[in-house]
């Protein structure tokens, strides 16, 4: 078939999946070149997820032409291969009009269409929602088709085991639709994942099965990537009364070289050249390389220190030659978050210097390991938190600005939040040299360019704060990445003729009692600003402390419990009044009161 | 062998494990009566989990018969069946000696023994944590042996899942010891037991196999109780290059029939008639009946209300009967808290109406879900938390009062805390009937015996507090079980002249800001009062809200942030001022100030 690229003839008619049912193998063989042109004109100009719907776009085509969406009901784990099911479910201008790329998220939305049955962008959840989609189905006494379409990398993930479990006990209609690429994120680790190997290499026949040792059925489709293969599959469990598994092996990438060979890259894509595949605004973040620099330079230092990913490494930034190097003191235990703190105490408690990191809306996962199996026994691992600011990803599934609440209040931990790049190494080197507290760091997202201060090396003086500037009247507090906010509030106060005195807490999970009552003596109004929520945060903290004093006011800078999606980052700073401007005149506002 | 009960030959005896390696099989059966023995008089005394620990007698002295403890590490999964180990590493006293009882916590303890290796409480924790204590062991170039001994019951959670995947890729020395006791704290639920049932029926050769589907090799012992099989299999693999499972299959409650006939209740039981197994302080929580009589009369009204389970229904009190009668209506996830939170999301998506029931303690487990799953989507099922108190399990591992920092700054959700029976039965007649929001209800542990005021029907009004009493100058807020000591502290208040106004806040995740502004006309002293800590809590929000108000001060109270162990609830409710008394005086104080 001769086709002009970029001159679609099925894709841009269709406004539903009824528009796909009567197609045949060659249409649909048309239709998805078509959809993986359009896919790769949209990621390089406005850049997303990548490899995961290159691979998928066959067996979404046969989803759609076998089942009747959305009275069936497809759920779509981690959500970032559902843009070919957006195309196909009366969205396609998102993806072939430019000027409307902005018009879907990266994930299913219910907001968007009735084919989206969640929002969800974290990995491993999909036969969960999924299955009380089924158990709601039977007690009201209707028919249609559940399915679950989950990929390898998530499955490692304990919510997705869980699931699996229950599934395997419901006697209803249930279809799993795993799809095998044979990658995470990063490369696949686990033991399941050699028996995924050998069902590939049996064509499905092979005796270590997991879904079998779960309670359901089986079935394999060698070809994940032939639409009339997946369509035969599809259609023989269709109405099925047993819980059952298709097994697809796609091709992570499918159709774009660069993302065949690097599946890794290609994950996720920010604007590139068609042509090279090179980045357009390619980008260095001071602190991923201040980051790297530290493990790798530790590992040789000391050969008990170990680094633990959790199947992803985006937001620390160590490459695959990186990982090489490090050898045996680097572990990727796959998803599987929870595992990862858990092995992170053990380690400690084993004599080792373990750091686990990922990003702050996937701590989110770990809240009772990081209680339990860390801080009640008070071991000393290491969690550096990525993220965690209302300047990193927007997306209402990735905001990771929930965690003080989560993780200042959980005691024996130590959170710190560094202001400056050199306080950011300096707090790697102690928390990882010291064996007393477990201890979390808030990677920064921003911070001083030069400290305004002489950096510490040691932190066990547990909530002692720096002062950054001696002032009388207002005293800022400012925590990490908005240290500087605190300090460029000062300056635009110091305009005003009035020199405050900045705080730099250093600590997230404590209180410098000894500081806060010394304000007492010149200050008459305390602000705090924190990168995140204030419900449960740290201002809060410092305005209950000061609840009793007469002469101190407090008033706390950060977001309000919300969640928020696809938000302008610099629009949600004002509408909180998180500049120095808005700071600082609020606060000549108040003096005057 | 003819034995006098109460006399022990061997137990007594014993130091550390080297005292029983010289054993011979005569001996260790000797040891094993004596050591049920010693369990069953204490239990009957004392309290405590009672079938796990009968079970795994034989496993225990086997594993300190082959391996050297503490050289050799043996990690147990929720450490509730530790009590045998405990017998055997120099605790004996704590089992023998009635005046010695307390002496020892339910659960292993490092701070006992340097034969334990965590605090554990919570399931399916040991393949994780042991698998740091064998990634450290690897990297310090040691060699000892490391065991991680779990229930089948525990296999069923998230992180165990995922600890068996990566456990299933490490390249060595790892044993896994399966206690296989066909019963979870209730009945075992999901998939994975059919297959472990089939492993039982064939000795261990049944094709599905959950271990070997996620990479580890595997051998079956099939009595479990039979402690010289037991050594021939352990003897087997130590020293083992390759990480192993020994399934062995035990009788739960082994030695005491009505332990054996009734394996849930027998689980965990409080002091008992050792002939007729009858507790000897029979109780019956009020809200647990209302709980029930809730339920079942729910079900009946509405075909689509479905109660959810995870395992354990302890909290809850729905018998074995009760569930019966509720059928399809009543899901058991087995230990899989994620799961069970993502189905009631799915659950309320599909128009079902869903309440998930656990502890608090364990609702900890499933912050990102109740997050994500539930409140990005904003799809209104209900929680139910069980024991979020001071005044409930004391022991470190169980504490139900980190809750409110968690739960009350999630966006959406709707946290409630109602004040008395009737105000309990009224949230969750509501919380099912509405679809909007998301809820979390509090069980109470205390309230109010009667109402103080007409108990509404509709809290969609949400963060509306309920004015109890009208005052001036003082202004109790308390929270939930907290509400009835505002009352009582008022009532000391008055007693000094003092006519504080009392307000029961019904939400703990929102201000009632018009009702906190009003008070500003007539108050210049706001006490709050939650059951739970302090820092990121109730109390917080509302001195944050009142911060820039130089005329209105504001006194938290309610716990630190701290673990506590085993504490007497009245000493520790006295050390943070929780006594009506207290408040009363603190705040006469204050006024004078």
């Amino acid at each position: 078939m001769i086709r002009q690229r970029g001159i679609s003839m099925y894709l841009e008619k269709i406004t539903s999946p009824a528009d796909i049912k009567g197609y045949g193998a060659a249409e649909r063989k048309a239709l998805a070149e078509e959809m993986r042109d359009a896919l790769l004109k949209r990621a390089s100009i406005h850049g997303g997820h990548f490899g995961p719907d290159f691979g998928i776009v066959e067996a979404i085509i046969a989803l759609h032409t076998v089942f009747d969406s959305p009275t069936d009901k497809i759920v779509y784990d981690v959500s970032h291969q559902s843009y070919p099911h957006k195309m196909l479910t009366g969205r396609v201008e998102a993806y072939i009009n430019e000027a409307e790329y902005d018009e879907v998220s990266g994930y299913t939305n219910p907001e968007e269409s009735p084919h989206d049955f969640f929002n969800v962008g974290h990995t491993s959840t999909s036969i969960s929602l999924a299955s009380g989609l089924a158990k709601a189905r039977d007690l009201a006494g209707r028919r249609e088709n559940i399915i679950a379409l989950i990929g390898d990398g998530s499955m490692s993930g304990g919510e997705a085991l869980e699931g699996l479990n229950v599934v395997g006990e419901m006697d209803t209609n249930f279809i799993i639709v795993f799809n095998d690429n044979d990658q995470s994120i990063a490369e696949n680790h686990g033991g399941m994942y050699r028996a995924f190997k050998e069902l590939r290499e049996t064509n499905g026949t092979a005796e270590n099965n997991l879904f079998r040792a779960m309670g359901l059925d089986y079935r394999y489709v060698a070809d994940g990537n032939d639409c009339e293969a997946l369509i035969a599959a599809f259609s023989a469990v269709k109405d099925s009364q047993k819980p059952v598994v298709i097994h697809i092996h796609t091709q992570k990438g499918k159709g774009y070289k660069f993302a065949e060979e690097d599946r890794e890259t290609w994950h996720y894509r920010m604007p590139f050249d068609i042509e090279t595949g090179a980045l357009k605004h390619p980008y260095t973040d001071p602190f991923q390389v201040a980051s790297v620099d530290f493990i790798k330079a530790e590992a040789k230092e000391n050969p008990n220190f170990v680094f633990l990913a959790a199947g992803t490494m985006g937001g620390i930034g160590l490459s695959p030659a990186d990982r090489a190097e490090l050898g045996s003191q680097y572990v990727d235990v796959g998803i599987a978050e929870e595992h990862a703190v858990a092995m992170a105490s053990g380690l400690a408690r084993g004599g080792a210097r373990p750091i686990f990191g990922t990003y702050s809306t996937f701590f989110q996962r770990v809240y009772d390991q990081m209680a339990q199996d860390v801080a009640v026994n008070n071991n000393a691992a290491v969690f550096l938190s990525v993220g965690a600011s209302l300047y990193y990803m927007n997306d209402v599934t990735h905001l990771g600005f929930f965690d003080i609440p989560l993780f200042a209040n959980i005691p024996n931990l130590v959170f710190l939040a560094p202001a400056s790049l050199d306080e950011y190494a300096a707090m790697l080197r102690w928390s990882v040299e010291q064996t007393k507290h477990p201890v979390m760091i808030r990677m920064p997202v921003m911070g001083y360019e030069e400290s305004p201060y002489p950096v510490r090396t040691d932190y066990s003086n547990l909530n002692k704060y720096q002062v950054v500037t001696e002032g009388a009247e207002v005293a800022l507090i400012g925590a990490g990445n908005f240290a500087q906010l605190a300090s460029a509030a000062a300056a635009e106060l110091e305009k005003e003729g009035v020199k405050a005195t900045v705080i730099n807490p250093i600590f997230l999970s404590g209180l410098d009692t000894v500081l806060l009552d010394s304000l007492k003596e010149k200050h008459r109004l305390v602000l705090t600003l924190e990168d995140g929520i204030l419900e449960g945060g740290f201002g809060q903290k410092i305005a209950a402390y000061y609840g009793m004093d007469a002469n101190i006011r407090v008033r706390c800078y950060g977001l309000s419990k919300e969640f928020h999606d696809r938000y302008d980052a610099a629009e949600l700073a004002r509408e909180y009044h998180l500049t120095a401007e808005q700071i600082a005149a609020d606060t000549i506002f108040a003096l005057k009161g």
